[in-house]
Formats: structure tokens, sequence, C-alpha cells
């Protein structure tokens, strides 16, 4: 029981006077040379971006000209970078990808699972709407992936298997953008199938260090980084939906902080004005603490204004209410980033 | 940043083979009489077992003449006690104790929040049922807490009131139970409105020992222990609900280990035959390692048969599956319970 480990307690939650639950973790800030500007926690922590991965599993949507031929804009390439919510426009957009590309919706081997958004999740518990892999929530992953293929001539049936030449592709550059060798990447398998990677928060941070300063990372990715980053910016609600974080922080800030979050835990910023990346994972797989640690570490990171400041505070309050509104509680970040002299 | 505090790791969660997510945490087992027979982590560490009060929150039910005089019996004790889904027949057994003790639905001051059951919270969100408090799911405790209000001739308007008599009442009980004065439990307010009440995890235990063995608690309470005791393992549908793990665990082992959730990480049982009461606390306020942690104490405690055992390995896989059903994964408890000699 290795308690000596133990990452430091990113966010506390209390309840009459004393804390009641508190979430763990670690920060990695980095430019996309792989300078590592700030941390919290070991920055050498080894974990899965999950889904925080998007952008660049997206690469080869723009690099294959599968985004040209197609006709993909900043939605489609937005959505491809998303955890989309299964809202009616998320699946009408990633529909509209398969057909451009010729790509049968049978070809997706995202699987089928609730949508995130809470009514779309109603109607499918209750039959009101088609099971389909649309609604899952990486499915602009997955079409993306699907039309890149096409437009490199790949095979789509077996797009998710480690050894598929998208795959490979995908794989080799993660490792530049991560500024690390391909092959050092833990292999797993993510929730909808597809190979996923692990590697150091400080190389995860490098990643989207090149995200926010796309001149700054590998060059040959350069180009694609940037367009993927534009997409991003102009169609924030593609990348999440209503509510969710990452569109709300996006929206708050005009676009210059960009956000991505992964399960198990996980949530990446290209703060885009800075040329910084930042990787945050809760030890726990959770998500609730990000409300507190982001608006946190972008004022630690001097990275908000005082306007943007008090939009975050609205959108993310810290009481923790009764069901008759009664504040009981709050949550807090209780980190402070340690800076490279 | 206090790394050095950490709780055990109680939990891993593996991808790829590695640790992706891991959940810390504390275990206290105490007899009745608030012997510590075994534990992992802190013992002594000071939290909210918040819906694992109930089945002593709901000792003013029995013991104030309400559940003899309003007819009420296993069904209506045990919901009482439990965390409903807010199925339709746990929302009908909690409608009808108000009307047996005439306590008009407006009385209830639990608040109006979706129900836990997956159907019924759909039917909500899309609003096709109607928005009231037997749904959500302390109602029956709230129900059970205005109709010993009602036998006690206490006012019914201010009944969540901390000084309000029956709340004093329950805080005497509780500190009786949890063997510690009252006025040392640290109060807060639950989510539901009613106050709350932290105390260290031993003492939690020892009150769930009391659940275990009524006749070993305190002699006031044993009568009313022993009958929430029985309506708990008659009725563990009432308790929870279809799919919840109180409710499997109660029915796996024939009614003799009781469960009951809490809140933020919370899950306490009461293991009849062995007289023992049982407090796990998640630090990070989650549920999902109580899967894996529950039968690993169970077994490291030598409390199930070869039978049960097999029977909570069908209920809690180890598996992480992915969309597509490939294992991808494992969440496994890592944590020994130590002993005392």
């Amino acid at each position: 029981m290795n308690a000596e480990q133990a990452l430091p307690v990113l966010v506390e939650l209390t309840r009459g006077g004393i804390v009641e639950s508190k979430h763990r973790g670690a920060i990695a800030v980095c430019r996309a040379d792989g300078t590592l500007v700030a941390w919290a926690g070991d920055p050498e922590l080894v974990t899965f971006p999950r889904s925080a991965l998007k952008p660049f599993q997206a690469l080869p949507v723009v690099e294959s000209g599968a985004a040209e031929r197609f006709g993909f804009g900043d939605a489609e390439l937005a959505v491809c970078c998303g955890s989309h919510n299964g809202e009616p426009r998320h699946c009408e957009v990633v529909g509209s990808m398969l057909q451009r590309a010729d790509v049968p919706l049978t070809a997706m081997r995202n699987g089928v699972t609730p949508p995130i958004d809470e009514t779309e999740h109603a109607r499918y518990t209750l039959d009101l709407l088609d099971h389909t892999p649309l609604l899952q929530n990486c499915s602009g992953k997955h079409a993306g992936i699907l039309a890149a293929c096409r437009a490199r001539g790949y095979a789509v049936e077996d797009y998710d298997a480690l050894d598929h030449p998208i795959q490979r592709e995908i794989r080799a550059s993660l490792g530049e953008c991560f500024r690390m060798p391909g092959d050092d990447l833990v292999a797993g398998i993510d929730g909808c199938t597809l190979p996923t990677y692990g590697a150091p928060l400080r190389n995860i941070s490098a990643g989207w260090g090149a995200v926010a300063a796309p001149s700054k990372g590998p060059s040959r990715h350069a180009a694609a980084l940037g367009r993927l980053a534009r997409a991003m910016a102009a169609e924030p609600w593609m990348v999440a939906g209503t509510g969710r974080i990452d569109t709300n922080l996006s929206q708050a800030t005009g676009g210059r902080v960009l956000a991505k979050g992964g399960a198990e835990g996980v949530i990446c910023l290209a703060i885009v004005d800075r040329g910084l990346g930042v990787t945050v994972k809760l030890d726990d797989g959770t998500y609730r603490g990000h409300d507190a640690i982001v608006p946190a570490l972008l004022r630690q990171l001097d990275a908000v204004s005082a306007d943007e400041a008090a939009r975050l505070d609205a959108l993310f309050p810290a009481a923790i209410r009764s069901n008759r509104d009664q504040q009981v509680g709050e949550m807090t970040a209780v980190f402070e980033l340690q800076f490279a002299s």
C-alpha cells in the first residue's frame, strides 16, 4: 500500500468545516519544444491522455488530404478532435463526413453508447432515437480516421488494429509531437476500441504546446496542427457540446485557451497566446475537480485577464449546494504550481 | 500539498499494463462495543457517513411508535434506511407512508432530484413523470422522520433544523450507537437538507456493528435496531433498487450481509452472523472501487462462503471492457486488512 508515492492533493471538498473528499493528481506545463515551465506533483508520471490524444489522432485527416478532398471545414475538423455530446448537430456532422468519404456506417468500430448530453441520453434510454455509433462521443475521431484511410487508399475494415498503416502513422506522429520515440509510447486499447497511448505528462504537454504554437512543434506537423487548432477555436461546441468544460473554457477565453478532456481524469489545454501546453491528470480518474483546477492554474500562470477570471468564477462556482440551494460546503483548488527557475 | 498523509491505495485500475487510476481510502471493522477488529489506512479518519447514517436516523420511526401506529412493515422500514432508485414501487411505498401519517407532500424538504434508476431518470429528464420529492433517493428517510414527528407530537414544518427535537433525538441516539458523545459529532448539512454528522470510521463501524448484533449495541436501541435490520434483510430492494450494490450484496448473501452506501465514497456493512460493522471511505468520493473492495474485504474477513464468493465474482467482474467488449484492463483491490492481535 504505497502511501509514500502519493501525488499531492489538488482539490479539497469541505462539508461542516472538515475536508470530506479530495482529489490528488499531477500537472505539467510545457512548451512545444518539451521545456518544462511549471508543474505540480510528478511531471514524469506516465498516463494515458485518452481523448486528449484526439487532435494528434486527427493529424492524418489533414495530412492525407482527406479534409481538402471531402470538404471538411472547421466543424468537421473540430469534431474529429472532440468528444461530443451526441446532440443532433454533432451526429449530423459526423454522418455527413462518412457520406462524403463514402464510408458506410457499418465500418465504424467505436461501438454504441448513450450520448453524453442529458436529453439525448434520456431519449436513447427510452429508445426514442436510433442507437447508432454516431451518438458515441468518439464518432468524429473514427469518421476522420476512416476518411483518412480512404484518402490514403488503405483498407477500412481493420482501421482500429494496432498495426494498421493509419494507426502506425498516428503513433509515429504522436511520438514526434510528444518529443519521444513512438516505440516508447505505452500502447493500450481505448473504450472506443482504437489503440491509445500512454506517455509522461511532460511529453503530453509538449504535444499540447505544439497545438498552442504549431510553428514551435515538429515542422512536419505544423500546418496540420495549426489547421486543427483553428478549427477547435472556431467551433468549440463541436469539441464537446452544451454545458461542457472544454466548450465553455474556449468560449470564455475567445478561443485563446483550447481544452480537451480525456477519460480517467485528464484535461489538456493549449494556451495559444503563451505557447503553452498543459496536462492535468487526476489520480482517481474523476472530473469534477477540473472545475477548480483549471481556473486556478490559469491564474497561477497569469494566463487569464480579470474579465476572463470573472467569467470562469461564474462558470465554475466553488459552492457545494444542497437540493434546496443552501451552501453546504466548498470545492477549492489547494495546489501551487512550481515554476522552473 | 500533504502527500505525506495520504491514505493507502485500496483499488487500482490498469490499462495497457500500467496503472491508469487508483482509489485511496480507509476501512475500519468493529464490533458493536467499539472494539476495532481490522482496518486499512487510518481507522480514526473523521468523515461523514452520509446516507449510511440512515438506519440510525430511522430509529425514531420505530422508537416513537410511528411504525406501529401507521402500520409500517418491512418495506416501509427498509426504505427509511435506504437511498432508493426512484423506481415506481419505491415512490408508492414512500407516498403511502406520508398518507398514513397524514403528512402532506409539501412538508417534504428533501428537494427534487432525478431518480437514480436509469429509465426513471430518463422519464424525469423528458418530463414524462411528475417531478416530486418522492423520486429523490432520501424520500423514505424524510417520510419516516415526518411520521416520527407526528407520533411524537412535534411540529413538522422545520423537521430539518439542527435543533428540532427529532434531530436532537437522532443526534443523541447516533452518539450512543457510535460510542461517542453526541456533542463530538461533526455537524454538517446533507444534500437532502437534513443535518448530517461526521465521526471517526471506527465509531461509524461500531454503529454498524450494532446493526449486525443489536443485542451488543446500546440496550436502549437494541429492539429498534433489530427491527430495522430485519426489515433491510427482508426487503433489500427497498434499500436501493435494481442493479445497486447494496441490494445485490444483501441478496447474494441471503441477508447475512447488509450494505448501505453513502455519498462521497462511503459504504457501510453489517456482517450479521459475525457481529461486525464495516465502514469503507474512498478519499476521492467515488463508488466504482466498492465493487472490488467489498468482495475483497469480505474474503479477508473470511465472511463469505465459496458459493457466495463465486456469486460476488459474477456480480462484480474485475475486467474493464471496451465498447465492443474487448478486455482492456482490470480493476483490482490491492489492500490487505491489518488485524488487531
